[in-house]
């Protein structure tokens, strides 16, 4: 799954090179289109009442991002249990054909309250269709 | 009313200072420690089931605030008429001494569903409380 | 000149719709998008010592945007003296076939140390290009 | 060494809660006031023609702060070999009386090329205050 994007000027900083904090931004729209694309758009997600908290970020920078920069970033689940899983990314920028980061970040599901979820128990049908993409 | 507080390097851009779209963020910093100030802090606001979005936001750059920077911003209600309200504001760089941006905000009170409503008819404690400030 | 682009989850803030300050960044992605199709991409601009920084922003809210619509950004240039120029936006949500905000920004030519320069004089090239699109 | 302060408005998502991304930007808060706090402010290290880019994020997020809580971040230095450092922040929130995160940063000095160089080398004076606070 590869979702492609251009670097705006207002995520550069003093650097000249996109601000780090923005690769985590750049993470959760990738994994937005990735969740939409098998079928699990993020907004239905959340209108049968579930939230799907990030737990834990893991960033390698590689090599920096600039203005008006397409970088690819590649989704893949790494791991799912049906209470955890772990996104694996890279984000490739292909205006310099250098690789920018690399990433991981592990989330659950949790009801409106942010309480965590047994999704297997409570969705199967969201489990099964989760679980086809490990 | 004045707020003060320091330039993080993430607000600055590629032309190494403060990106325009960040001080439309400092005005609504100043805005919530005024509201604070006068006795209606916004969460206060908010659990009432009020809200006060933003009509219009108009902002004059003049010379820019860098990493570093300290700015003072003064906030003063320039109108209000229990349905909507405008605030004005200069944003001084007291590093440079030099005027960084004069801007005014439009707001309105509204349900929580974002329907404006009288302040003057339903909390005529609150509006009280803000005709002083006028 | 239409800007097409999805609202991002980390856009939305606390009454979860576009946080206002974002719209301000919205506008510089439809700036530059127009300035790239009328053949004076920024990224060149800047390569050539110049800059267009942002001397005003004028910004109307009129209904929310909220996370995963698609908005649509109407660009066009208002005034151009070889100095100064404005620039006039419309966004659309086509989600909910309403305006978000209308806008205007207001600009001029600099050097990269930020200082004003005519562009009539120093660029005869840029300012005929420029000048067709008024 | 304690970095204090409060939760804006435009810093919380769609979840009412602080969007992740945004304690990133904290910890660099943190780092920055840190690094003055030493003697070593991150403007100077600028000056010197020296920069410290991020070469490495670790997030783990336990509970979320809202608008308006105040947090404070413990910074220390947790390894450092005139090459890399590492950074390690716990970010507790004194309203709730929770840890929202703990975290880890890498960093290296670079030229302003962003070229890795040996500060041990090129300025003992700073290999040795920087070595101090290990």
């Amino acid at each position: 799954m590869k979702y492609i994007r251009k670097i705006n000027y207002y995520e550069t900083d003093g650097m000249r090179v996109v601000h780090h904090s923005n690769y985590i931004r750049f993470l959760e729209e990738a994994r937005c289109y990735m969740l939409e694309k098998i079928g699990l758009p993020y907004s239905e997600i959340e209108n049968q009442g579930f939230m799907i908290p990030v737990l834990e970020v893991n960033c390698k920078y590689k090599f920096p991002a600039r203005f008006n920069d397409i970088i690819e970033i590649e989704t893949n689940i790494a791991e799912f249990n049906g209470i955890h899983f772990i996104i694996e990314y890279t984000i490739f920028n292909s205006t310099t054909n250098k690789v920018c980061a690399t990433a991981t970040t592990k989330h659950c599901f949790t009801n409106s309250d942010l309480k965590p979820v047994s999704i297997k128990k409570l969705r199967p049908d969201l489990y099964d269709k989760f679980s086809l993409y490990k």
